[in-house]
């Protein structure tokens, strides 16, 4: 079963906005068993959406439309899908008493006649009611296709797709089963990995494909199966998977689907009874942030300093002037001494401190840009490296992120 | 002029990855003065793709592909345009410089067949040499139409799109002018905003386009503009502009080319020689990291501290057990004590302090999901305001983050 994406909005044709609907819509129709075959962002322009809904029927059975939706003149949308069936639009009630409801209790402020025409639809469609915001979903069948158009507010085109898409596509369609498998392995090249590989590759079966994404110093591999048979799918994954595994041993990766290295390094800290604190000077907040961002966490991790100015480094974690003047503030006796600090502030076991020169200017220092050192702190002792990730001040602090990841987990291994 | 950017991977079509270089691509091109028709992603698959360019070759006049220029089978992308043109690839020197090089002084590691066949080129092109990167561009002019292929990992694309697609299409088209100009409202729906600049909007030039994007709390009105004649665009948008502004005087709005909000504050701490700290709880890290997301700013930020759990707040910051008892950690008490106590620690004169339930559960407290109270610290006072920013928790931390920042600008404008 094939479906096809298309996003429609000026902003993402211009750059102004990166299309994030897409990939989450593509996400949950793979899930169960939807292909998407292409995904296609065109202008706020009535000939353009005609064509590109032509264009996607011959191609696919499933065409979800997003954006275009709201209540301005320049959202077109659903009086072209209207044309396009050759149908009218009449007022939908549900969808009235959805919005009339939305702005008595929620917005709490005069309905206004541009809001009320939200509930105009096509004669032709099922509506798709809207509990999070104004703009209803439009679900039309027509010669054995289904056509479905969604707001482009990410939150309300989630909402719209969870609770209502997907469900009725499960009823609609008899689907296959498609299983995804991700691999990312770290610090080797793809080609290195390929030539490693490559009997492996040759011999997949015709229904499993495997790709190579590279990205930052880290290579995913993906295998895609898809069969109308499960059982077939799941059996001869984890059958190849567990032929790839041994192949892989002299390379650093892990599973996708394994809990993310932050929530792994916080299961350990947690079995252990083992708090972490941070102290950030270059990575300015992203450590803390990336840990922070996965629920559960308060259990492991006490919290975070980010010490950007070189005085507060000195008045918040206790690092001596004496140290800072005779090291400079990029060494690794600052390092060792900001780990040291906030370990102890925090009454911390574990603790991992950042300092050095995310550019594009030297800041507080003369150390060369990009250079970045990072100190563990462990309930016995204190490592730290030194590193040189490039002149790219985002690319610096995510490298420096994913490396401090990287060091603690070695240091909580070889002491848990 | 028009252009059609063509990215092929299955990782974007299954929701692996979302698709930024089309965005990029879409504003680098838009500030030479092309526009993008369309934007299509494809399957990894030789029929797709020669279905797309021809497509593409159709709409536009300019068309950028990315992805599957790398060294493994899953890169067809090169084999497949040779095709397309009825051409063969042969080895280009350039190139193969290029990545011997890139093998002996950076990458360090033997040179394979796969990386040597990298250089293999279709013998109509031109070849555009990624200095940083071992997949080269290609440049191939037919029938009076522009293709460019370039590699789909993002720094690798923005470096060829920068340093050479866009001086070479400037060298080979003569282009129009396109302007944009992006108001970002805040607090009011865009149906509201609809019905106060109907008149203006109803009497725009025919080669100015308005157009509505809402977001979260947020409304983006966005002005297009394009013609041949630059003078004009911009003597009529300055005009337009001068005619909504007041138009908006009622409703909390900036302008996209202004300063972010973070740079304003900040240029108003550094004019007065005053310093920011930030103790964040619930945020978790995100409001120091934007922040150090722009360059420049130990000109005024002194630091932050995340003091995740409540131990933390009172062994860093030192609130006092009493407190946190009696008012609960999610408090007013307790925020202000944040403020202050992270203000003193950092030698500030304005600290800002968040504490509260992002969810997904109630973590130490007893307050509803969603509850953030935030506070500012200033020279002479505190004060703090409490909110339900509701139950997703990414816009828990995103709304509370956003709202910070207003509520320390209205301070330090009241003081500065």
């Amino acid at each position: 079963m094939l479906a096809e994406i298309i996003t429609i909005g000026d902003e993402i044709l211009i750059g102004q906005i990166v299309d994030t609907n897409s990939a989450f819509i593509s996400k949950a129709l793979n899930k169960i068993g939807v292909s998407v075959y292409q995904i296609t962002s065109i202008q706020d322009d009535k000939a353009h959406i005609l064509k590109a809904l032509k264009e996607a029927e011959q191609n696919a059975n499933i065409i979800i439309i997003t954006g275009g939706l709201g209540p301005t003149k320049d959202d077109i949308t659903k009086t072209t899908i209207a044309n396009y069936f050759n149908d009218t639009l009449v007022v939908d009630k549900a969808a009235l008493d959805n919005i009339t409801h939305l702005w008595q209790n929620v917005i709490k402020k005069p309905l206004q006649q541009v809001n009320i025409d939200q509930a105009l639809m096509p004669s032709k469609s099922e509506t798709l009611i809207n509990t999070v915001g104004s703009a209803s979903g439009i679900w039309i069948n027509n010669n054995n296709k289904t056509f479905v158009a969604l707001p482009g507010v990410p939150y309300e085109m989630k909402a719209l797709i969870t609770n209502a898409v997907i469900p009725k596509l499960e009823k609609t369609y008899q689907l296959p089963y498609i299983e995804h498998q991700t691999i990312i392995t770290y610090g080797v090249g793809e080609s290195v990995i390929a030539e490693q590989i490559s009997e492996f590759e040759n011999n997949l079966p015709h229904f499993i494909k495997l790709a190579y994404l590279p990205s930052l110093g880290s290579v995913r591999l993906r295998l895609s199966a898809k069969d109308t048979d499960k059982n077939k799918v799941v059996t001869t994954m984890q059958q190849q998977i567990n032929l790839l595994k041994p192949l892989l041993k002299n390379i650093d990766h892990h599973f996708d689907n394994e809990p993310n290295r932050i929530m792994q390094i916080g299961a350990l800290l947690k079995a252990n009874n083992l708090k972490l604190a941070v102290a950030e000077s270059c990575t300015g907040g992203e450590i803390s942030k990336q840990i922070t961002a996965n629920p559960g966490v308060s259990a492991f991790y006490n919290g975070g300093i980010t010490t950007y100015a070189t005085q507060s480094k000195i008045d918040v974690l206790g690092i001596s002037t004496d140290i800072i003047k005779t090291y400079g503030v990029v060494s690794t006796k600052v390092a060792e001494a900001m780990a040291n600090g906030v370990k102890k502030l925090y009454n911390s076991a574990y603790a991992i401190a950042t300092t050095g020169v995310a550019g594009p200017s030297k800041g507080d220092s003369n150390t060369d840009v990009g250079t970045v050192i990072i100190s563990i702190a462990t309930p016995n002792y204190t490592i730290s490296k030194q590193f040189n990730f490039g002149k790219n001040r985002f690319r610096v602090i995510q490298k420096a992120t994913y490396k401090a990841f990287e060091l603690l987990e070695k240091e909580i291994l070889k002491n848990c």
